[in-house]
């Protein structure tokens, strides 16, 4: 049995410094639970001569990350630079060379998962990943053995820190999104360019690696429906609060099957075909801003803080909360998916947990709900000309559309003047909704487009 | 490599007829997840004509749970009948034929998990307990192998969900503890009998378990302090609400160690002996109704729901939640942990995760600092004669004792009458505050004795 597992690191930046120093600082605590120690054998960053503020001998230290794969003694590489090319490159020939691999790249894997869980399992090789959602929050592990004995339900998922402090400071401070914006890249909270994180690409990401953890369902990364928080208004949020809402980014997953497709049914002796296995299920698979009910406890996870709520059959609802991001909690994540995989290679045994919690040979590719399809409570918001008889006119569009109205909310008259008009539904059809819209947002007694978010919870 | 594993199953309660649904009902995403079927070939019980709500084959049953151990065909082996005997000799029986075992039973492993675990890795099998702590949460789990990199500072908990009823129910309606437990007695939240509940040592089982986890070290049971909630009354949560505070039943545990201690400092190359390995270090380890801010998301865990908040140097702070008790639930940890030594059977490898978490050796024992000797912030709740000079003669003894006060709450002024005097405390030492309380309730004065309750948060 090896006396050590040594690790090789590409990318010795936010994420890479903190595995570093995890690898350093906590080496006594990991060679208790490990039995041998973790060596740090290799380091490649392109710039090898910033301070990262860890100690690491000189000849770590490497800008070529070909003397990673090519070091026989290495036995595990971790991959940290982020982006597609050179990252995708360096996963395959690391494995191609009989390395295990750990990566926290969630937009490689949200793209290109299918092929490098299949590089893995063509290698004979261990990929960790669970540092690409959430950071810290081991989600992914409780999704592939913590749960693995649910047939998982839905997911809501508060996965990008940037747009979820964005918002918890627009509720608390009542301020705009671009002034909270600025404010957040002055704190470090945002990038200079926000781009991934308020438009939901990141959350969108995240969401197809979780899709496909929790259903054993390949997703297209480009089939989920997506909306960032630019367009979201301390007006909306304000009214949010009357109704007992809280505005968040949610990743939502849910599943649909129809009772043919229940687990009792098939069993059968013979080994499910393809298309028994697909089955007629549905998957629904979105980011957008979301309202929620205050007391719910997604909606008290404020600032940078990430949180992952679960409903499996037979747990309920289970949620994991913590940091999503950052240096350290990121670097938390990336050592235990290091410190899983020695583990494998102390006990002898490699793919005992298939990367994505499904035999290969049993996933199921289910088809995404298109967006117009979904069934939901929504928020409107109209902006109309106060004048007698638009209400009517508003509630009969909506009706002629199978849409009926929950709640209604309208101040401030000003004759003749602009005013919001603001509803929440009972349960409809999205595909409704936008029609009812097309037709609405032509009146002449409307100023603007209709703003529209949707809801998550009871309809009351 | 075997076509399928076979369980058997002790106990065929509650959880127990859990276990059996989950293995019918999810048979193909199981199947989907591991690759083979877990067959439930034996299922073990006392009485085995009851109706369970899960209709299973009647030569599947017996009353002799011998057939079990007996049986060559069954790789692991459940149980879920309680209590110390026959549940441990049942389990090293099942251990000493060679079968893996899966447990729920707490109480068990908090007062004999040593041997229990000491017998797994003699017999080389595994032995899997995520059950055991907070239902299907999968807190275990996180301890050992999602937070594994991480060096654990502290655990915060609610794991008894009868008492987190009782306070959330008397902090909702401000009714006093007997009436709520009449009530939770009713609706089927508290046993007829709740003394393990609400006097804390159902907790404490818990928390010996999370603190060997966490901290590699094995914990005495009885060197937990254990406090319940029968003390609580509506007075003292109507003075927490007013201070911001809410009352929780809390499983507490802090590592401190010095300088000495650090991992680094243990790098030698030589291996540690135990004389280094314990270093000079010291636990907290400790179940008491306790005050923590009503911000803190430890606050908003109502009702049965558990939850555990665990710091780790890296991580920073985590919080899993989910239901911690009921049939489902805990069946669904129960499986997830057969799931789970299935792959390790599937993947021929054995105690690939040691079931503490940490190599055998390498377990750390330290001792459990005595309650006297704690810091913290105190509320105290005196009962005076309202009359001139009894405040000064409070805080004076308060004063000698090296206690300063962080806010004081006198209403109600009636004079001659017995009034309520509240304070709340900055840091002190319980030593220090029990000896100003010896003092100050044999005051002429004071009318009854002082009420205590522990705070945990910043000192403001």
């Amino acid at each position: 049995m090896k006396n050590h597992i040594a690790v090789g690191l590409i990318g010795f930046g936010t994420v890479g410094s903190g595995v570093a120093k995890i690898l350093t600082n906590n080496a006594a605590t990991i060679r208790r639970r490990l039995g041998v120690p973790l060596e740090l054998r290799k380091v490649a960053d392109l710039n090898i001569t910033a301070d990262r503020g860890v100690p690491l001998p000189r000849n770590l230290l490497t800008t070529d990350a070909r003397e990673i794969f090519d070091d026989p003694e290495i036995d595990i590489v971790i991959e940290l630079i982020g982006g597609y090319d050179p990252a995708k490159r360096f996963l395959l020939e690391a494995m191609a060379k009989g390395k295990h691999v750990v990566t926290a790249n969630k937009a490689l894997l949200a793209v290109h998962g299918e092929e490098l869980y299949q590089a893995a399992s063509r290698a004979g090789v261990d990929i960790g990943f669970e540092a690409s959602v959430c950071g810290g929050v081991p989600i992914l592990r409780a999704l592939t053995e913590g749960l693995a004995a649910n047939r998982l339900l839905s997911l809501y998922g508060i996965v990008n820190g940037t747009s979820n402090y964005i918002l918890t400071r627009m509720t608390e401070a009542g301020q705009p999104f671009d002034i909270v914006l600025a404010e957040a890249q002055k704190a470090g909270y945002a990038e200079a360019d926000p781009t991934f994180d308020v438009a939901g690409i990141d959350a969108a990401h995240k969401l197809s690696i979780l899709v496909n953890l929790a259903f054993g369902c390949p997703v297209n990364f480009k089939e989920v429906y997506v909306e960032g928080i630019t367009g979201i208004t301390p007006m909306d949020i304000q009214y949010a609060t009357e109704f007992g809402y809280t505005i968040k980014l949610l990743a939502i997953a849910k599943l649909h099957e129809t009772a043919g497709d229940a687990d009792v049914e098939q069993e059968s002796e013979r080994p499910a075909t393809p298309a028994q296995a697909r089955g007629p299920g549905e998957l629904e698979a979105r980011i957008h801003p979301t309202m929620i009910a205050n007391d719910s406890p997604l909606a008290r996870v404020g600032g940078v803080y990430n949180a992952i709520q679960v409903t499996g059959d037979a747990v309920g609802d289970i949620m994991l909360y913590g940091q999503g991001a950052g240096s350290m909690p990121t670097a938390s994540a990336v050592v235990s998916d290091v410190i899983a995989i020695a583990r494998n290679i102390r006990g002898g045994t490699i793919g005992r947990v298939p990367p994505t919690g499904f035999q290969a040979d049993q996933r199921r590719p289910l088809p995404i709900r298109a967006i117009e399809n979904i069934t939901g409570l929504y928020y409107l918001r109209f902006m109309v000309l106060d004048r007698p008889g638009v209400l009517s006119q508003l509630s009969g569009v909506l009706g002629t559309h199978d849409i009926s109205i929950s709640s209604v909310l309208q101040r401030g008259r000003k004759d003749g003047q602009t005013v919001p008009v603001v509803m929440t539904t009972h349960m409809a059809v999205e595909r409704n909704i936008r029609a009812s819209l097309r037709e609405i947002d032509a009146l002449p007694a409307v100023s603007s487009p209709t703003t529209v978010i949707r809801i998550e919870g009871e309809d009351r």
